[in-house]
């Protein structure tokens, strides 16, 4: 699965909270052991209120390489690195930290991109097409501006906080022109439905949508990873939807993550 | 060689400055995976002066189940932890810390009994015989000790500080009953040779001794692993003395090790 580890293994913390759901290790080790990098992907569990102590430590800690987040650490992440990529500085999100030997930290996001690649690879079309964006926090901002880079008829936000759905709607459509709006959580009028919220990943979460009204065309598509069948996607399937799993978020952008952490360009 | 790393797999980080030599993750990670145990120990080179930061920030990495040190952190351990064993304090050095689920600190000194243990496994006797001991930091105290609490005839501990020497044998003496005393780092009055410097570590060290009169019949051991065979090693079996790599210390305190980590009691 992975080479094993000496002291000369690079070590990449993936902070979450919780951790136990995480899948990226069992993805990027057998994929950073294949491309011949000696480093190992180990999970980092961490209250939000400790990030900052704990990715200020990481600074020092020389055998990191780098580190990976997830729920909930994304958005807390950009004030804690040196610089940014652009999209990182735009979305206000940070998936992937790259260390320098003298300890700076620059941050990107690649949740989007890996995303759209993950529907790209699996065959399913999003030209011309109505998107419903389920949940506007780092891995939303981050898949709305991936989104919106591609050929979509338009994009609606649904998010609790319908000011920042509006935030994300006029960001994105800034950037990329794709007309973008905040609206209500209903998939009736997409033909794509994306749930971007953590809804899903515990067994008595509330779906992420307010009418349970999927059709035969429509694609519903997770970003959540685990359960790898959350009920949205049951739901979804019950009613003659396409599927699209959490998963292949990540295996998409397995090979991004490993070039930003090891070579930097 | 060890479990593949999920979001349960609970770290050890092993601090160290450097790390690159460190032996302790292949030897250890294979043993835990024979336990049952989903943890795995990783490289964790931090600096002196980075040493407290690092270890606060570990108290609340909850994937951290425990810390494993080596050269040059052992002393400067027992003041960031929050309880120690017996030895540990006595010693003034940790080798191994138990993290609690609070994130509570609590160190432990296996060193010693872990090199009497590869010793005595390798067939090498020490009842009756004189001991000299080169070095007191961390790894020399903690052997001292467990030699001490053999039947050995006397200790004579030699040190570039002889007053660090003089203090580490009123110490032994006092808790075994031992003779313990300072002395020259001169092979020639001693049975049985201990390196516990880290002098060989690099291929341009100077040999830990003052003499190189080795001879049949005497034992030359190390603590130092890497490399190997040190030069120290290499020229008292060129003069027909047994040797004993620095590699059993380790071997042997494995599952202690486990133990200390997963066994609380």
């Amino acid at each position: 699965m992975s080479t094993p580890v000496t002291g000369h293994t690079s070590i990449l913390p993936l902070l979450a909270y919780p951790a136990s759901h995480i899948r990226t290790p069992s993805f990027m080790n057998p994929a950073l052991a294949a491309r011949g990098i000696d480093a190992l992907v180990v999970p980092w569990q961490v209250a939000p209120p400790a990030l900052g102590e704990v990715v200020q430590a990481m600074r020092r800690s020389e055998s990191v390489a780098g580190l990976i987040a997830t729920v909930p650490h994304k958005t807390a992440l950009p004030a804690l690195c040196d610089t940014l990529t652009t999209d990182a500085e735009a979305l206000g999100a940070v998936n992937v930290v790259r260390r320098g030997a003298d300890g700076a930290l620059h941050g990107g996001t690649l949740d989007g991109e890996g995303f759209v690649s993950g529907l790209v690879q699996e065959g399913h079309a999003l030209d011309g097409r109505s998107v419903l964006l389920l949940g506007a926090g780092g891995a939303g901002a981050a898949i709305a501006l991936a989104l919106c880079r591609h050929p979509i008829k338009r994009l609606i936000i649904a998010n609790r906080s319908i000011e920042k759905a509006q935030d994300l709607a006029r960001l994105v459509t800034g950037l990329t022109g794709t007309p973008a709006e905040a609206g209500p959580a209903d998939p009736a009028a997409a033909d794509v439905v994306v749930n971007a919220t953590v809804l899903g990943m515990r067994p008595d979460d509330p779906l992420p949508v307010t009418t349970t009204s999927f059709r035969p065309g429509q694609l519903v598509a997770e970003a959540v990873m685990q359960p790898a069948h959350t009920r949205l996607l049951e739901t979804a399937q019950a009613q003659g939807a396409a599927t699209h799993a959490g998963e292949h978020m990540i295996r998409a952008q397995i090979d991004r993550l490993i070039d930003f952490l090891f070579e930097a360009s």
